[in-house]
């Protein structure tokens, strides 16, 4: 049922062949993506505290917009009269937008499911909203994003494999519902009308049968690409990594694998070992704005007392902008009085440092060499007492 | 009582004939500074919501930073053992320092005057704090400061001719004590070693005879430059430019002429054609950061609902990075977001807009024909309704 050749969308170049883990290219009509790839995300059409010219600059190519907030606010028929959200935010490269149901089940007490959809009242302002699968569809096609998620229910942690089981049934039924939908908007040849590519998410929380059931309904469905969901919402790590080990083998080797809203930077590394392309967080940003960074040696908190006097930057082996000009004691200086640039210095770093290590990653896996990258990198991070404390 | 021939730091270049307008250089060990200028404030080591590289991008020669708040926070000691402030913020050219007493001044009742200096509690801990002239000219010698003010009382508004006289006459005698002290620091040849240079500051409220007389009095001890201060603090506009218009001419002409904390485009339009190089202003990065842009055709604030469609740029003739991307619609999305990038997109292009302004009125009066700038200036922003209802 999908609309576009998948073969030309996503292409394996290389796989590893000591793990799962593979280089690739997403070509979307907006960019070429090589993956692995890390996604920053900007959910209101902002990656935060950073310009476009500075995620142009790091080479990110593909970002993430949320589709609840995106329609709340200013909302997706604005973004569309004014020529859809890439024109809107004035972002070239490719957009993924997330389908909305994460953001609405969120909402607690405020929502309530049915078959239908989902009905809540917005966090802005109190007034009633509703989306299904069929209304995410139109306001993904509205916005004009690269990649388009289908509404899934995020099956909340812990659940009972009753529960899981459940959930993942209606989010295979509102997975039918959003392809059919994805394909009536792309036939019926309205603006915009630039190829789109329609993902699948796996649910079936920690069992993996379910996760199994999950993907082999999907499958039958057909879709561009499988993103797996309802991770990295409060499960120990290990399940997320047995989980993750798990399924990805299973899932289509010639479509891209997206593990959804994942996560520090060994996640990356040991989810690519386990066969995930495609990653989206939003811990570079939120924690760069609290002044914790990433580095080759581990996080470090630049507001401890102990940089006060540090004129190292923020990593010494990190060749971005930010590190190249500016002091960890100029940093702490501008956290202690709330300056702007603290957020703009540590967020620019952060990405930085999440976009390279995606380089090195893809580099390894092309020279053969992603076990001995992996192992190296992981022992940095043990070695410094750093990630430890702080 | 110089230690630096004046000559070399400040040369006037073209003096308009039918105002008191001029176009100059000033040369620090750092940069130089086409005038008339506007320096943007950098209160604690930061043009609030632009990078370093963005104001080199638009051609900043020099900042301001506050001597008052480097000097509770981080300290003029903590930023002397890193180099001095150019080093610990990574601003490779100019930057002129205040001398801390408008803002000791502006803490009422946390602070007492006396004749050795003034006792206040800092706005910070409550901790009791001391800053003389002899103070003022060490905390901003530890700074490395290209331009050093001479620490003054700036007298409130409205204050009568007692007042007023009494007043100056302590700036006067501070004056003395903080040239006595810049030379003693200069000559004792304790890092920094760069040259710098002090201005004295005048005094005297609206009073044309008390603006003489502190005039007088500080050419006596002799500075390398001399400021108008006591301005734009609460006095009517055509006061301001009444008070600028007497003293102004008198200052001397192979000085530079400094008017502090001023002001709109309008004002330094108009000062500059009473004879005025040197402004700074909180203004342009303030109101960015609350959603208020100066354009050439008058102000606007993106904020207003008028603007959640409008694609054009905040300023259809500027040529700034913000507006040749950018446009109203997504930045006032951004504003009732709550989003950084707002408060950087607005700061960045009101900062373009200031400096181009003066590079605008730089050229007019190198061309002989700044009347006629200044006329067509004024005329644009009065026919615009903007301005008047925004």
């Amino acid at each position: 049922m999908s609309v576009i050749a998948p073969s030309l969308f996503f292409q394996v170049l290389k796989s590893d062949p000591q793990s799962q883990a593979r280089t690739g290219v997403i070509k979307t009509a907006h960019s070429e993506i090589e993956t692995p790839v890390f996604m920053p995300v900007g959910t209101r059409g902002t990656v935060k505290a950073l310009t476009q010219e500075m995620l142009e600059t790091l080479d990110a190519r593909i970002i993430l917009g949320n589709t609840y907030h995106l329609f709340l606010r200013p909302g997706h028929q604005l973004i569309a009269e004014l020529g859809g959200l890439h024109e809107f935010i004035s972002w070239p490269r490719s957009l993924l937008t997330d389908s909305g149901g994460f953001q609405v089940f969120s909402l607690g007490d405020l929502r309530k499911i049915k078959e239908e959809g989902v009905e809540f009242r917005s966090h802005l302002d109190g007034s009633k909203q509703f989306i299904s699968p069929e209304v995410s569809m139109q306001i993904q096609h509205a916005l004009g994003s690269d990649i388009v998620m289908a509404f899934d229910e995020c099956t909340p942690y812990p659940a009972t494999p009753e529960e899981a089981k459940k959930s993942l049934e209606l989010t295979t039924r509102w997975a039918l519902r959003s392809r059919a939908e994805f394909n009536r908007l792309k036939s019926a040849g309205e603006p915009p009308a630039l190829p789109a590519f329609l993902f699948g998410i796996i649910q079936g929380s920690v069992y993996h049968d379910l996760r199994k059931q999950s993907l082999e309904q999907l499958l039958e469905i057909g879709f561009e690409g499988y993103a797996i969901g309802g991770l990295s919402v409060g499960e120990e790590k290990h399940m997320m990594y047995d989980t993750t080990e798990f399924i990805a083998p299973l899932m289509p080797k010639d479509k891209p694998r997206y593990l959804m809203g994942v996560g520090t930077p060994e996640d990356l590394v040991e989810s690519v070992a386990r066969g995930v392309d495609m990653f989206d967080c939003v811990m570079p940003t939120r924690n760069a704005r609290n002044g914790q960074v990433f580095t080759s040696q581990g996080k470090l908190n630049v507001r401890n007392a102990k940089y006060a006097k540090d004129t190292k930057p923020l990593d010494e082996k990190c060749a971005c902008a930010a590190c190249q000009r500016y002091t960890r004691a100029y940093i702490r200086h501008l956290y202690l009085n709330d300056e702007i640039l603290a957020s703009i210095l540590c967020s620019y770093h952060n990405i930085a440092f999440y976009l390279d290590l995606m380089r090195q990653i893809r580099q390894a896996i092309a020279l053969g060499e992603f076990a001995i990258f992996r192992a190296s990198f992981l022992a940095g991070l043990q070695e410094n007492p750093r990630s430890a404390t702080e």
